[in-house]
């Protein structure tokens, strides 16, 4: 699987500033595996919440790793003109509905946010209605267009959206974000979404295509026909990360990729959520080689095209709950996790200093006995 | 797999009190359903938290659920036998050890914990040593006996050892305590699951033989003679749950047996943990028919035994982290879904509170458009 191809995309253009991308930091990171063999467990027995924990060190260069201080959702809401066209179970104007019921704290993603002990903003970049200006300071235009028959962006729209993505990235980092999460909302944003992965890994349209958020058979069909009408267009450009956007994304997506590249590229790990962000990620991989380092995949989705991503990227979810809701809940669901791993390779004592005898310290055995 | 078995035991012998197992209310389970339809995202969006969220509802009786206040982990420490015979990686002394490490918060299940939100007991079962007075009120005796060749306890020590985790259950729920979770510390103690769980699955030893902590190739071989050994003495007696806790289990199985048992009988939900107590629970179903349907499985160990177990009591785990610790951790890790199925039941906006659009308020399709 997975469609091989040279980037064209230079820096130079819209995008200039992701990158270069540096992995996180080896030398911590073997100083966690080394610390994880001192505390009192079996070696290995905490399976992956060791790896994880390495990680979390590696990437903020510090072994132990500290607590998450401020884990940070950003949801990035946006229209598509797809919408209206029969692919999505819901209206369209349920995008605005639902940041005002992001603002009022109503939604899953709030809900979720409080338990996993973390912050929820909302940005409007492509709502096609008008939202609370609070959340409207980066917005790009009123819905993308529909990618079935027309550009989803204008190329000034295209760097807009990015140069917004990497905007609230460096506001969320620089206000002290240690761990971010992006969420998606937008009705029919699951069929752009399945455009660019189904074109970036080589698959047929009936391979990738899911429900979204319940469609049903007629609408599923028509689905499936968008999906095949924009990946026409898509195909031709498939190797320009900055023009695939344009073409076939669409504002919000554009703009969680260059959230997702800059995070990595200011060295700030991030939980992957479900299809649509897994799709600007994988996006954000081609703007900015190496940024995937930084991103661990918080949950799997019932989505098809969202396994197929993953896999494209390397990354294995945390969790499987059967989730397919988006706004960053399988990300934030899986966030408690981490936190596991940070917990235990921070705070678990050492052998030596809870006088735990070792493995290599027992008797020799006597089986007669 | 499985074996049909009749079970054996009656009230009236020592284990007298459990039950009437009485199962989670199904009134409010509806209610609960209908509480998902109505709230802000598609039908069935959030996967398996909707139907956490249901049972949970269920457990407690009311719709919305409460957030869990008092989730408590008790810590069975309990020595085996067996463990100088080479099966363990670790020499005996360090089950001791470690319950003055839980004492000082410095084990994985003191610091998961913490992250989960929930408070660790450790209760001294069958230590073979001295620990702190404050965790050996219910101590039935030191270590329990090597069940490749002798009884794990007499007949007054099972019955104690019963009644010690249900008295622990009862102590815990009357202070308060809204969800229970069973850890297990003991070294050697997978040996004693393991031939329970082959017992009552039928599964020959080489088939159900994990590594434990980490014991070589070696200790292997003797781990699955061990275990061969209790399984043709475990046999014989297999439908009596409390005479095979006494042949082949041991009194921190035991306890957490009746503790598991008594929380069903007392109506509070239990995240279940690893191989250990998860064989407790498949002996706890047999002596308190029903009780399963208060447990839900937290993890999936890297234990073959405890995939058995798990698919004999028909559980299905929330998370796959290769863990293989122990102490809770595992359910502890888990933990946080659970909150987050509570989380979205209790918190989340109607429809028609948030002024939300429905599916079914779609305007008619114009795909010509």
């Amino acid at each position: 699987m997975g469609v091989r191809h040279t980037i064209t995309w230079k820096a130079g253009t819209v995008a200039e500033g992701f990158g270069p991308i540096t992995p996180p930091d080896a030398t911590v990171l073997a100083a966690a595996r080394e610390r994880q063999g001192r505390l009192t467990k079996p070696a290995g027995a905490l399976g992956r919440l060791e790896d994880l924990g390495n990680w979390v060190a590696a990437c903020q260069g510090v072994c132990p790793p500290k607590q998450f201080d401020r884990a940070r959702v950003v949801v990035f809401a946006g229209d598509h003109g797809v919408a209206r066209h029969g692919v999505s179970a819901y209206p369209a104007e349920v995008t605005a509905q639902m940041v005002a019921n992001f603002l009022q704290g109503g939604a899953a993603v709030n809900a979720v946010a409080r338990v996993a002990g973390a912050t929820v903003r909302v940005v409007d970049i492509a709502v096609d209605g008008d939202t609370d200006p609070g959340v409207s300071a980066h917005k790009v235009r009123r819905g993308s267009g529909s990618i079935d028959r027309e550009d989803a962006l204008g190329p000034d729209e295209v760097a807009a959206a990015l140069a917004a993505g990497r905007a609230v990235a460096d506001e969320e980092i620089d206000a002290g974000a240690d761990l971010l999460i992006a969420g998606d909302m937008g009705i029919g944003n699951t069929t752009p979404a399945t455009v660019l992965i189904a074109t970036l890994t080589g698959t047929e349209p009936v391979a990738a295509v899911g429900r979204g958020t319940g469609v049903d058979d007629a609408g599923w069909i028509r689905k499936v026909a968008a999906i095949r009408d924009g990946m026409r267009r898509a195909r031709p450009i498939a190797t320009d990360p900055v023009d695939l956007l344009r073409v076939a994304g669409g504002a919000d997506l554009a703009a969680m990729a260059g959230f997702l590249a800059q995070a990595a590229a200011r060295r700030t790990p991030v939980i992957l959520d479900g299809v649509v962000v897994t799709a600007a990620a994988l996006v954000a991989e081609d703007l900015a080689a190496g940024a995937k380092a930084w991103w661990l995949a918080g949950h799997r989705s019932t989505e098809p095209a969202h396994a197929l991503a993953l896999k494209q990227l390397g990354l294995e979810p945390l969790i499987d709950q059967r989730m397919r809701l988006g706004e960053g809940s399988g990300a934030l669901t899986a966030l408690p996790i981490l936190r596991a791993a940070v917990a235990t390779l921070a705070e678990m004592a050492t052998f030596a200093d809870a006088g735990v005898s070792t493995a290599e310290a027992a008797d020799p055995v006597d089986i007669r006995k």
